[in-house]
C-alpha cells in the first residue's frame, strides 16, 4: 500500500509499504477513506517528538471501512464504516476506567507516533472496540474527520477544562485550527463573550465568521489591555491557550479574572513563567490535558443534530497521492489560509 | 485600649489606641477575648505586604463578644459571642454571591491589613452580619480561634481545591501550621495516603501524630524520588504547596500524578517555573486561592461533633500584655516548636 | 396608588391603596414601570395558596425605578432602574449562603403572597440589596420582566436541575409559558434533541418556533411510546415536568432513560405515584425546586449578548388600569393564545 | 462440582453440577474460595425476581483464583487471586463508558440471576477483564468479599448518590447489612451526624458500635418527629432508604431537609407515594441506583489503608457444604443476629 513516511527531521516520503495485518486479538485493520494532517505531524517533522522514530507512517486522524478484525473484537466487523480516535484506549486499565484514555497504559497517543498511523491506505488499530466509533447512517464523513482529534481537543482541553459557562466570558489565544475548534465548541455553552486573539488578521476574520464576539490583534503588544477593556476591567472567566509558547501563556495569566481558569491546549517546548507572586491570591485554576476523546460520542450526536458545523474547518481537499502537496499547503498556512486539509484515500 | 501596632518594616509596638467605634450602619465592634498570630503577620513585619501601612493594628483572627452594632446589623446584638472571619464580606456583590468572599469588592482580607485588626482589646468589623459567626453554646473558644483563618485556609485552598478524595493519595509540602491545617482537614475525606514533606524532623514527627501516613525529610534533595517510590511510581493525586517558594512548587510539579492536582496554599514572593514542556500532556490542574472562609459554618459543625481536634495546633498561651513575647515565640518556631499561640485579652 | 387586590377565592379588584413606605432599614420602595401576571397569581385567585390572605396586592414580577431606600441599603439609590426578583433574600442566613434564596429564613417567595406585591404603582422590597438587580444601560425593560420569575424558573428548576447536557436529549412535558421558558433556556446547553409535549397543537407550534426539535401531542395517550420511538428506545436524558398533575409526572417516569433525570417544575396540588418497583434500579434522579433566582445575573448577561430572545414570550400588552382585562386574557390562554402579558404602569 | 441451585419459589438444593468452561474469548473461569449470601438471594427464593429461572446457581459475590481464561483476556491469568464484582461489564458500550456498568448492554447484574453464580466451586465470569479485580498482596480475603456488592452498594447508591458531606447530617432508614454498609462508608466523608433508624434494638446497638451518632427505634411511629428534634427542626441533608417498602420511603420524605437528598437503596416491590404537593418547593433530590461497582478500586485502597473495617459486617462462617445451614442462619437474622455470613469453598 501507499503511505506517508517520516524519515527523520525534515524528511518525509510517500512510498510503498506492506499492508498491515492483525497482530493482537483486539486489533482491527481499517481501510482509510479520508484522513488529514495535524499540526502535531509538522512538530514530528521538525524532529520535536522524540517518541516517533524514522520509518513510521504518520497520521492519527481519519475515517474508513473495517477490513479485518481480531477474534476478540466484538463491536465491529469487516465492512463497518468507522471513525478513528487519535487516542487508542484499552478501556480497562485504571486511567481508562477514569475516562483518562490519553494515559491508557497500553495505548494513549500511539498512532502515527510509536506505531504506524493513518496517512496510508490501511492502518492497524489496537484495542479496536474502544478506539473506533461506528459512523451513523448518512453521516457526512468529511465532517467526521474533524472528530478524530481537532474538535475533541478544542472541546476537552479548552472548553471543558476551561469551564466555559452560560453567560461567561472567554478569550482564546491563537486562532489556528485548534483555537478555532475551541471557538466552535465553546458555543455549545452559550458564553456571552468570546474574544479571539491572534497576530493574523485573516485568521481573526475567520474567527469572527465562526462566532467570536470580539477579536484582538496582539501584534502591537496591547492585547492584555484590550481584553481588560472589553471585560470592564474584570478579565475573562476562561482563557484558552492554543499556541504553546511562553508569551501566549503569559498573556493568559494577564487576562484571567479572579476565580477564572486558564486552560492550556498548546503543545509547549519549554517551561513558562507562572506569576504566583501575583496569582497566589486570585483563586485561579490552570489546567493541562492531552485529549482523551471521551467526547467523540457527544460530538457525533451534535454533528448529526446540526448543533455544530464542523466542515467550516476544511479549506482544502487532496487525493492520497497528492499528500506531499497537501503537506505544503498545510505547512504554509499563513499564505494558503489553510485550516484543515482533507486527504481522500 | 491596648493594641499591637505595625510601625513599618521590622518595627512593632504594644501601645494605647482609641477604642474603635461604629462607622458604618453595617459595622459591629467586638471586644476580643482570644486572638492569635499568623505567618502573614510576620510577612507584614518584614515589609512584604505593601497594602499594610505603618500605624495599623495587626491581627485578623480571634473570638470575642459583640460590644456594639450599627443600625443595619440584624444577626448580632451586644453580648453575643462571635467568631471573627479573617475575610470581611458584604455578601451581596458579584464575587460574594459566588461564594468568593476573598474578592468582595468592599471587603476581602482587610483586617490587620488595610484597617485595624484583632490584636487589641477591641476591633471594628465591617459587614458584621456576613463577617462574624455566632459561637454555639458550650463551644471551646480556644479551638474556635483556629477557625478564623488557619483551618479554613488549609481546607479551602489545600483540601477542597486539591480535590482530596476517598482512597486518594495526598502529599503536603510544608509541615508548618498551614500544612498541618491541611493535614487535619484532608482527613475529612479519608484519603488512603497522606505524605508530609518538610526539612524539619520535629515538624514531621508532629505530622505523624496528626495523621500523616508517611513523612519525607526533603533536606537531602531526594524528596521527589521518595514520593514516587511511596506511590509505586504514579505520583500523588493531590500535591498541596504550603510553603511559598519556587523550590517547593517545583517539587509539587515533580510528584503530581497524571490527572492530579497541585493546590497552592503558600504566599509567594516571586514567580515560579511551570514546566509545561512536560506537563502540557499530563492532565493536571493547578489552583490558587485566597481563603474565602465559606467553610467556617461546616468547620464549626465538625468541631462540635468532634470530627476534628483543632486544639492540637495550639502550643503556647499568652496574655495580651505578653504579646511581644508571643511574637518572639511564634517567630522562632524552629526553636520553640511553636505552631499556634493563643493570646488572651 | 392603584393596585390589584386579592379579595379571597375568585375575587379581585383594582382599587386605591396607600403608597408603601420604608419599614426596615434594608427596604427599598420601587415605582413599578412594567409588571406581568404569573400562573401562580391564578392559583392564588382559585384559593389554592393558603399563605396569601385577602387584601394582599398580587404580583411578584416587574421592573421599575427606585423611589426611596432605607439607611442600610448600599447598592441602590433613588432613581436607579431595577429588576425585581420574585424571591426576596437576605443574603446572610444559612440557606442564602448556600444560594438557596428560595428558603431564606426572612424572605423567599413573599411578594404578592405574604406581603404586598408588584401589580401596583409602587412596591416595598425587603432586603433590597440582595433582592433587586441593577438594569444595564440600554436594556430592553420589557424583556427584563421575563427575568423576575419565568426564565429563572424554567432555567433553574428545569434546565439546571435536569442537567441538560450538550448532545443530550430532553423532553419537556407542558408547553405553557413555563415549559417554553425551559425550552428557551435549555438551548443554552445545545442538547441534540428537545421534544415538547402538550395537548394543544397551537402551543406545540409555538414550541417548534422556539426551537423544539420534535413535538408530541399527548391527547391520544401514546406520548410515552412516541418519545421512546424518537429516542430509539432509550428514553430521554432529561424529562422536565412543567404542568403539575399526577398524569404528567407519570409520563416523565415512563420516558426517562436509565441514568436520566426528572426535573419537576410544576406546582402540584396532590401526591403522585413514584414507581420505585420499576425505577429503583434505573439510576435516575428526581429533583424539585422553588426558583432561587440565582441565575438572574447570568440571564441578564445572556440577554445583553443576545444569546436568548426573551421577548418571544410576550404576546399581549396592557396599561395598569387595564389589568382586569389583562387577567381575562391571561386566564383564557387556550383561546387568546396568551403566553406572557406585559402591564405598563 | 457442588453448587447451590434455585429450583423455583421456596426451593433450593445443594447438588452436583458440571464445572463451567470458557464460552466466549473474554470469559474467565474462577475457582471460588469465599462467597456469601445476599438479601437479593432471599428475594429470588421468594420468587420475586422473574429474570432468575429455576436451575440457576445462585450468588453474585466472592473471591477466588483464576482457573482458566479466554484468548481475549489480557489482565488476568490462571493462578491470579481475584475479587468478583456482582456487576458484569463489557467496559465499551455506551452505559459502560459513562461508568454505568449496572446497565451494560451485555452485562449488568447477571451472575446468580440470568447466568450461574458464585455459590459453587467454580463460576464463569463474562467480560473478565472488566468484571474482576486483582487482589493486592497480603489482603484479607474475607474482608474483600464485602467489596463484591454490599459495600459498593451502600457507598454508591446511598453515600455517593446521597451526597453525604463533611459536616452534614445523614439519616439511614434500615439498619440491616445494607444500611450498615452505608453507615460504614458514609464515615469516609466525616458527616457531623449519622442517625440510624430501625425497628430492632439489637441492630441499632450494632449501628452505634459501627459509628452512628444517634439511633432511633421507629416502632412507635414517632421516628420523623425524633429526627426533626435531633436536627433542630431542619431535617437531614441526606436520607438513605435501605429497606424497600412504602412506609420507609415516606419516612425519608418526612425527614429530608430543604435542599437535601433522598438516596434510595432498597429494592422495592410496589410503588410509593411521592408527596409533591409538599415537596415541589423543597429543593430536594431523589435518586435510585443499581450498584455499578465503579467504587471497588477505591474501596480496595481504603481497605488496605485501614480507612474502613469491612470485617465488622461478618458474623458467621460456614464451609460450602454447610451452605443450606448458612441460608438458615442468614434467613432468620432477627434471631441469629446475622449480618453477613462467609462461606468457604
Amino acid at each position: 500500500m501507499k503511505a506517508l513516511i517520516y524519515n527523520g527531521p525534515e524528511q518525509k516520503s510517500f512510498e510503498d509499504r506492506p499492508t498491515p495485518a492483525i497482530k493482537m486479538p483486539t486489533d482491527a485493520v481499517v481501510r482509510i477513506t479520508k484522513t488529514t494532517i495535524c499540526g502535531t505531524d509538522l512538530h514530528i517533522l521538525k524532529g520535536d517528538v522524540a517518541t516517533c522514530r524514522p520509518g513510521t507512517v504518520l497520521g492519527h486522524e481519519g475515517v474508513g471501512v473495517v477490513d479485518s478484525v481480531g477474534p476478540a473484537v466484538s463491536t465491529f466487523k469487516p465492512g463497518d464504516r468507522v471513525l478513528i480516535s487519535c487516542i487508542t484506549a484499552c478501556g480497562r486499565c485504571e486511567p481508562c476506567r477514569k475516562g483518562m484514555y490519553s494515559h491508557c497504559i497500553t495505548g494513549g497517543w500511539v498512532l502515527g507516533n510509536v506505531i504506524d498511523g493513518t496517512q496510508a491506505e490501511f492502518v492497524r488499530i489496537p484495542h479496536a472496540d474502544t478506539s473506533l466509533h461506528p459512523i451513523p447512517q448518512g453521516a457526512d464523513e468529511e465532517a467526521l474527520v474533524m472528530l478524530s482529534d481537532i474538535l475533541p481537543t478544542g472541546f476537552e482541553c479548552g472548553v471543558l477544562n476551561g469551564k466555559v459557562e452560560v453567560g461567561g466570558s472567554v478569550a482564546i489565544v491563537g486562532s489556528g485550527p485548534i483555537g478555532l475548534a475551541a471557538l466552535l465548541t465553546a458555543q455549545f455553552y452559550s458564553p456571552s463573550q468570546i474574544i479571539m486573539i491572534d497576530l493574523d488578521d485573516n485568521r481573526l476574520a475567520v474567527a469572527k465568521r465562526f462566532g467570536a464576539t470580539d477579536t484582538v490583534n496582539s501584534s502591537d503588544g496591547n492585547a492584555a489591555q484590550l481584553v481588560m477593556k472589553l471585560t470592564e476591567g474584570r478579565g475573562v472567566d476562561t482563557a484558552i491557550e492554543a499556541v504553546g509558547i511562553p508569551a501566549t501563556f503569559t498573556l493568559c495569566e494577564d487576562i484571567v479574572a479572579a476565580g477564572g481558569t486558564i486552560a492550556n491546549v498548546g503543545v509547549h517546548g519549554s517551561k513558562v513563567d507562572l506569576h504566583l507572586e501575583r496569582l497566589w491570591s486570585h483563586n485561579i485554576t490552570i489546567t493541562t490535558r492531552l485529549v482523551d476523546t471521551v467526547s467523540i460520542p457527544m460530538l457525533l450526536k451534535s454533528l448529526q443534530s446540526k448543533r455544530i458545523d464542523a466542515k467550516q474547518l476544511i479549506t482544502h481537499r487532496y487525493r492520497l497521492d497528492q499528500i506531499l502537496q497537501a503537506y505544503d499547503t498545510f505547512g504554509s498556512a499563513a499564505d494558503t489560509k489553510a485550516l484543515k486539509v482533507i486527504i481522500e484515500a
